[in-house]
């Protein structure tokens, strides 16, 4: 039996902790995104709105995004980037979004070592803000850069990062690979604060 | 003049828009902090609560972060790595965190190329829960790489990120250099949206 969109998104709440942020642990990656519930075009510009604020090294904001809407040029584009697997699922979302970011540093032309770092805490702002309007995300790494850098004419200045469905969540029934199926239905897992935080190499801090 | 702690922080914000989280808007990085107050331990843990939640390319969670708190060991070797520009101001912080992202999946040894990317969502984390807490935060790129590397015998397997700072916001006046003071009372400023949202490459999305 599959769990219901409710059970699921109850059992992927990570645990309360007092005083965190709810929707740092609210937010999660589901597969399951409603096929027919569109993104308002205002909710869509909530989420750059937020974007805008992100941190960025010499406020450079290297991150440009490209929005496919469902049924339009830029969707059809970046569902044709997509490997079987993440055809499987991921065509059900509103909003189809590219992430990519500048390379160097504008005017001056010198490598920026942290545009994709900043373009991550971008995707970032835009995922808890998602989660603020009742809006889902789903990041994937697995779309063939090639194929979506010629469809789209990037230019070698800038990098590619992730693609992100966004939308509702919808029915886990629906989801036709059965191993998306069950991940939709297990518990999200966290490595430990002492595996990731040390006050030396490797020798987790003492709280 | 110099305007006070309090006319800088609400100078600092970003101008309201409705539905956006608040700490998206109120999160900025302060140059001055509070050289007395240190952050707690259990302010220090529910940041990296918050941050293993962050979500990353196949759950690979890559960021590992030195924590140094003032008057530690830690504190001092992140210190050492910074150049004139960030000595004069960064030392007052209550924690200096260097953040490290893994280079290869685990336990395969693939090339992670998401590796900064989930680094800086797991930092953008912390900033937000850091906000929620009233505490600041402020990221550097400008430290001396190799000399973290080698002072903290940091693998050759390991990105190095940003140094964040984490404390209390301090007084604007008490900055030493002119222009780190005068930046203190400038208005953030970012891009419009449409110079960063496109329907097509570097054609804006119209809403």
């Amino acid at each position: 039996m599959t769990l219901s969109s409710a059970e699921v998104e109850q059992l992927k709440r990570a645990p309360e902790v007092p005083r965190i942020l709810p929707v740092i642990l609210n937010r999660w990656s589901p597969r399951s995104f409603d096929p027919n519930r569109d993104v308002s075009r205002e909710d869509l510009c909530t989420l750059f709105e937020a974007a805008r604020w992100a941190a960025s090294s010499n406020n450079e904001q290297p991150w440009r995004y490209i929005v496919g809407r469902r049924g339009s040029e830029a969707h059809n584009k970046i569902f044709e980037s997509f490997g079987e697997w993440n055809r499987a699922w991921a065509g059900s979302a509103s909003v189809l979004l590219l992430g990519t970011a500048k390379k160097t540093f504008t005017p001056k032309g010198t490598p920026n070592d942290y545009a994709m770092h900043d373009l991550g805490a971008a995707d970032a702002t835009i995922c808890y803000q998602a989660t603020t309007l009742g809006l889902h995300t789903h990041q994937m790494a697995g779309f063939d850069h090639d194929v979506a850098r010629r469809l789209f004419g990037i230019p070698e200045d800038y990098h590619l990062g992730s693609v992100m469905a966004i939308g509702y969540q919808g029915d886990p029934a629906a989801l036709k690979m059965d191993y998306q199926r069950e991940q939709e239905q297990t518990p999200r897992s966290r490595k430990q604060i002492g595996e990731f935080v040390f006050s030396a190499w490797e020798k987790p801090l003492e709280f």
